[in-house]
Parts: C-alpha cells; sequence; structure tokens
C-alpha cells in the first residue's frame, strides 16, 4: 500500500500546522502504508517572492524566477521533514531534483515530461516517510523549473502514477468537491465520488479544489484522487473512473465569473476567416472558451465568443489588429453557468430542465454550449448567484 | 580580468540594497572585467529558517537543515539575476550545485572539495554576469550541503581559485580591517594591506571582517582578497601575499571577548596526561586556544588553557569526567589582547614594548603565548579595552 498525500499552502502555512500535518502522515504510516508527502510552500510565501521580483521587473526572467519560486517549497519540504524525523519516524527530504521529476524548459509554467522514481524507491525500500518539494522540477539542462499554478497537486499526481501509487490525497482547506459553491448555495452537498470528466468540467468551471491539469493527469495515468480538508478528519471526495461509480444524472452547479463576451458583428463569410481569427487568439495564448457563429445578413456573419476576463485587454488588442469585422462588442459583465453530471450521456431531458428552469427565474440566457457531460450557459454577471440555486434545486442536488 | 565579488546579508537586506549591488557589479562589468558575484542570505534570513528548524527540534537532522538553509541563498541569487537582466546586463543564477561547489558530506558544515567550473566558464564565455548562491555545495550522494559560518565567504574564494580570478572582494558593511577596533579605539587606522598571515591572525582574535578558513583558503589558492564596504566607494584593505608589501612593525592590535580559561591544579606529572586531556577536547570539538603547562610541586603541575566562552560547558563536562586534577578553576572574565605584525619577526623588542606598556597601566598578565607574528596576552576582562588603546599609541598605529 503506498499513499501520496499532498498538503497545500494553508495545510502548511504555520509551524504548528505542518506539526499537525507530520501527525496525519504518521498516522498514515503507521496505518501500514508508505508514504509519499508532496508540499507547497507556506500560504503568502509564493506571492511574496513574486512581489519581490516584481519590485525589479513586471517580466523577470523565467530561469532566475524558477530558482526564486522553488524556494518555498523547499522550506516547508525541509521544516517537515525535520518534524517527522524529530517524531522518531525516519524521512527524507527531497526537492523536484532529487525526487527525479523531469520536465520541459518552459520556466514558470513548465510540464512534467518523466519521472526517475530510482531515488524514491530507494528511499521507500529503506522504510523512510518520503517528502517532496512540490511545485519544481530541473530541464534537460539541469536549472530548475517550476509548473506554474496548481503546480504541487501535478507533483503529487505524477509521483503517484510514477509510483503506481494506490490513493492520491489532495489535502486543501475544503471537505472535497460539493455539488456547487456552498457560498452561493448552503444547501449545496459534499459528493462522495465524482468522476475525472466531471471533475474536470467543474474544475474549468470554477470549482477551485483541483486544477485541470491534475485531473487530466490523474485521469491519463488512472491515479485514485481524493480530496479532502487537513482541518478535520471528514472522508473527502474520491474521484476516479466513471465505470466504478454509479451513474448520476448531474453532480453538480458551477459558476465560473471570470468570463468575458467578445461578439464580432457583419464578419466577411469567407471560407479561412474564423481560422485567422482563432488563430490570432491562440498565438496570444489567449484560451477560447464557448464559440457560437449565426448567420447573419448581406454575405456577413456574427461570430461570439468567450474568454477569460483578465485576457480580455490582449484580445482586444488582437482583434484591432485584424478588422475583420464592421463591429466588435465586448462584455465582461456575464457569467458561465453549468451543469454538470455523466448521467447526461443517457438521459434525454437534462439541458431542458436547465432552459426551463432559467427561463422560470426571467433570466435570459445568452449563449449556450454543451458537452456530453455538460450544459454551460452564459447569463448576465447580476443572475449567476440566482441561477446556481435555481439549478441546485431543479436537479435535487441538495437531497 | 575576472572579480569574484562576494556580498553579505546586510549587503543585499532588502530589495533596494540588491539593486545597489546589482549597480556596483555592474560598473564592475562596465570597467571590463568579467563578474561573479557570490551572495549571502538577505540578513535575517537564515536566523529565521533556524528559528523555524528550532521550533520542532534543538538538533535538526543535517540533511533536511541544508536544504532549509540553502534556500535562503537561493532567494537573494535570483533576484539580483533579475535585477541585473532587467538592468540590460545578461546573467545567470547558479545555485551551490549549479555552480559546480562539490563537498563532503558534514552537513551543517561542509567542507568544499573540488570545484566543477565547466558551467561557469561556458556561462563567462557567453558574456554573461554569474551570480552564485553562496554557503553550498552538494556532496557525492547529490544533496545540498552548506558550508556553516562564514560559508559565503568561502564559496567567494573557492570560486576565485578554481577560475584563477584576478581578485576577489568581499562586501560586508565595514570599510575594511583597522588597526583595531574603531568603537574602542576611535583613532583606528584603516589598513591598505595586510597579509594572509596577520589577517589570520587578525580574524582568530576577533576582528569580524573575515572568517579564518576564508583567509586560510585564500592563502592556500593564493587568491588576492579585498574587504571593502558595499554602502561606500572607499577603497578597502587588499590581504595578500606577504612578500608583495612593505614589512610593517605591527600592523593591528586584537581584542577577543570571547574566552574562557580553564586552570588545572596538581595535575599528576606523567607522560600522557596532557594528551588525554586535550584529546577528551578534541572529541567535543572544543577549539583549544593558549595552553600554558608550569612546574607545580610534589610531582604535579599546573596546566592552563584558554577555549570559547561558549564552549565552557562542554569543557566542564569533560574535565569533570576526567578527574585528573585535585583542583580546577574556571575564569570567563577574562579577555585575549593580541599584538599582530609581520615586522616581528625581524625586530627585537617588539613582545616587551607590549608588556612595558601593559604593566605601565597597572595591567596584570595572566598568560601569554607568542606566535612569529603575534603576541597574545590574557588579561582580566575589565583591562580589556584599555590594553588595546594603550597598544594602540604605544605602537603608534594612529600615526
Amino acid at each position: 500500500m503506498l499513499i501520496v498525500q499532498k498538503y497545500g499552502g494553508t495545510s502548511v502555512g504555520t509551524l504548528e500546522r505542518i506539526e499537525n500535518v507530520a501527525a496525519r502522515v504518521i498516522e498514515t504510516k503507521k496505518s501500514g502504508a508508505d508514504v509519499v508527502v508532496v508540499v507547497s510552500a507556506m500560504s503568502g510565501v509564493t506571492n511574496q517572492l513574486v512581489d519581490y521580483a516584481s519590485h525589479y521587473t513586471k517580466d523577470p526572467d523565467g530561469v532566475a524566477m524558477d530558482m526564486l519560486l522553488s524556494s518555498g517549497e523547499r522550506v516547508t519540504c525541509a521544516l517537515l521533514t525535520i518534524a517527522l524525523i524529530n517524531l522518531g519516524y525516519p524521512a527524507v527530504g527531497l526537492s523536484g531534483r532529487l525526487a527525479g521529476i523531469i520536465t520541459d524548459s518552459v520556466h514558470t509554467k513548465a510540464r512534467i515530461e518523466a519521472i526517475d522514481t530510482k531515488r524514491m524507491k530507494e528511499e521507500l525500500k529503506a522504510g523512510k516517510i518520503i517528502v517532496v518539494a512540490g511545485f519544481q522540477g530541473i530541464d534537460e539542462k539541469g536549472d530548475v523549473t517550476t509548473l506554474g499554478r496548481g503546480g504541487s497537486d501535478l507533483s503529487a499526481v505524477a509521483i503517484a502514477g510514477a509510483l503506481d501509487a494506490d490513493l492520491c490525497e489532495i489535502y486543501t482547506d475544503v471537505d472535497g468537491v460539493y455539488t456547487t459553491d456552498p457560498r452561493i448555495e448552503p444547501k449545496a452537498k459534499k459528493l462522495d465520488k465524482i468522476s475525472y470528466d466531471e471533475m474536470l468540467e467543474l474544475a474549468s468551471l470554477g470549482a477551485k479544489v483541483l486544477q485541470n491539469r491534475s485531473v487530466e493527469l490523474a485521469k491519463k495515468l488512472n491515479v485514485n484522487l481524493v480530496t479532502r480538508s487537513s482541518f478535520n478528519h471528514n472522508e473527502g471526495t474520491l474521484i476516479t473512473k466513471e465505470e466504478s461509480m454509479e451513474a448520476v444524472l448531474v453532480s453538480g452547479i458551477a459558476l465560473d465569473k471570470n468570463q468575458a463576451r467578445v461578439t464580432l458583428r457583419g464578419v466577411v463569410d469567407k471560407p479561412g476567416i474564423a481560422a485567422e481569427i482563432f488563430t490570432a487568439l491562440a498565438e496570444k495564448n489567449i484560451n477560447v472558451d464557448m464559440i457560437i457563429q449565426n448567420v447573419g445578413q448581406d454575405g456577413t456573419t456574427n461570430l461570439g465568443f468567450t474568454i477569460p476576463q483578465n485576457e480580455l485587454h490582449v484580445a482586444k488588442e488582437c482583434m484591432d489588429k485584424l478588422s475583420a469585422s464592421r463591429e466588435i462588442l465586448y462584455n465582461d459583465e456575464i457569467v458561465k453557468v453549468s451543469v454538470v453530471g455523466v448521467g447526461m450521456k443517457s438521459h434525454t431531458g437534462v439541458a431542458s430542465l436547465a432552459f426551463q428552469t432559467l427561463a422560470n427565474e426571467g433570466i435570459n440566457i445568452q449563449m449556450i454550449s454543451t458537452s456530453e457531460i455538460k450544459i454551460s450557459m452564459i447569463v448576465d454577471q447580476k443572475y449567476g448567484e440566482l441561477a446556481v440555486r435555481a439549478l441546485h434545486e431543479a436537479y435535487k442536488l441538495d437531497k
């Protein structure tokens, strides 16, 4: 039995909390499992380091930045190792390099390419608890790289995959995955299980428990993920393969407030025009989410798409250069409400219930996009919370 | 022309000071020299990390401790690199590992065994300013090690030696080496040059500018050391080979307040007894400084020695176990006053002037020890400053 545990910034936010983490790790070890612990920087540390660098420039050198950023996780890693050894449990702290995490050379947002498990296997064989500094690896050249936002989760999942761990537990300050954000709908319930795909939709739609990259990697490596709180002993939410769970019609409702809509009116309706627009956006690394094209008049068409709000100004620059249309409208006072559930695949009427529910509340739907397991609707910002609560009740998620 | 510069904790104590350091480094680079910069942790950081660890235990695991401690220098290294690049100068930040610093495995006080200069030479060839995280290296196993107190100076000297640098500048918050501590004798003067051996004596005697290990290494590697301030542009003090300077009779007066005296009365006067005592102390890593043995009575002898004050309690434990003598006296209210100068080698009467000077002031000398270039005298603590001032004047160091 091998368990990989990952503790986030708030879970290791103080010296006392690191002691609590040590106690939890030891509990797991005592239960007979081998344990690899992946840690984040103490909460606030990474932001402080970023602030330090921004004293000099807004666009710091990536190689140096990674050397800077990676230091936060090393501190937590060393402290937890010291705490464990002091409690009588042999432990070893490994930086990303020593844990064998090899990445590409895209500094500050590197991708894990391989994990050389030799050192970790040796240490596990020697009976040691391994503590790994998350969020970091090294590239071919031997320089330190960092994995970007949510990087420690990625480290944990990748290590769990490479070591063929039985479980990868992601500890945060929330109990697990909820049917919707409990701050919006107090009747929201914690889910015991959810499929990778549902989690992917929920994560990309604003559920902040896990980053998409980690869930994708877990799915790819077939890692059983559990997200749970380090502040209590409640069972968390297991994220796993779909076939291992009963199909639920709808698992959750997500609200994504970080959305902006761009509408191009009077786009010349000729082949290649859409490609031109979205290639331009892709070159600026703008993540386009929903795309809708309508038939227009006079040989022109209307094209609408949504992007993250904070990428709106870059998108504007892009669009200004293209001048592919007569008129461009920007709207960042919108939100995306989504209904997610694997059960949709085999049930009809799921979407129409959503549309009917919003209509009953007098909420106009501006854009719709659907996937096999998701219905997303763009509505006015001011209706976001109301839409979530109405849908949560309509799909009986509080029962 | 290659210059290695090392900036200590106070010189990089704030983000603004790191900017100042960047400006200084660029000045040097502009003068046509290649530059390797070695940096310490920002002042206070290493102590904070030590405090963190001491939350868990007084005796933290060495391997983890080195991972912890080494992070401070990495942060400074990355920030200075970012600042330099932002000012338009290609630079690369290297951890001890990437700078090729190989040490033994004595964690928290490792010794540098070799420097693999390959990466540094490549980066210099590419025209880059190299910033190295001081105080750290890696051992054979690949684990991070730290070099102990004064470790960043050691890093700088070792790198200067390995790269055959023309100069190794150690920047601190003082202007250089003084004839004595200016806080004791305001007439103290800064020395332009001093020999390695004199510096060694002064360093070991309480002049806090440089650690002995660094001076020893500079002497061994024949590195021209300069100690100067990062807060002004005053010329510092050059520490170099003796033959390259005119012999000065006396270079400086040092006061070491961190001394304690142990006197063993009635030691059985038989072969091997001294060896037994000092082996016991050596096993506890106690640095014995002066040793004096007098003929006693009844086949016994009196043995006196001095040790660092903070090692007195360990020494007491040692002595209690040995019970090699009838009576043991401990005194930590003493100081060591030393007169240092290479000129002593070829001049007579230097020592007698010291003894006469202290006698004139009514100061009793408890112990005397001399070397080729040094006279050290143990006196009552309360006379320390007076002795320094009197000797400073007697040897005309204020002229």
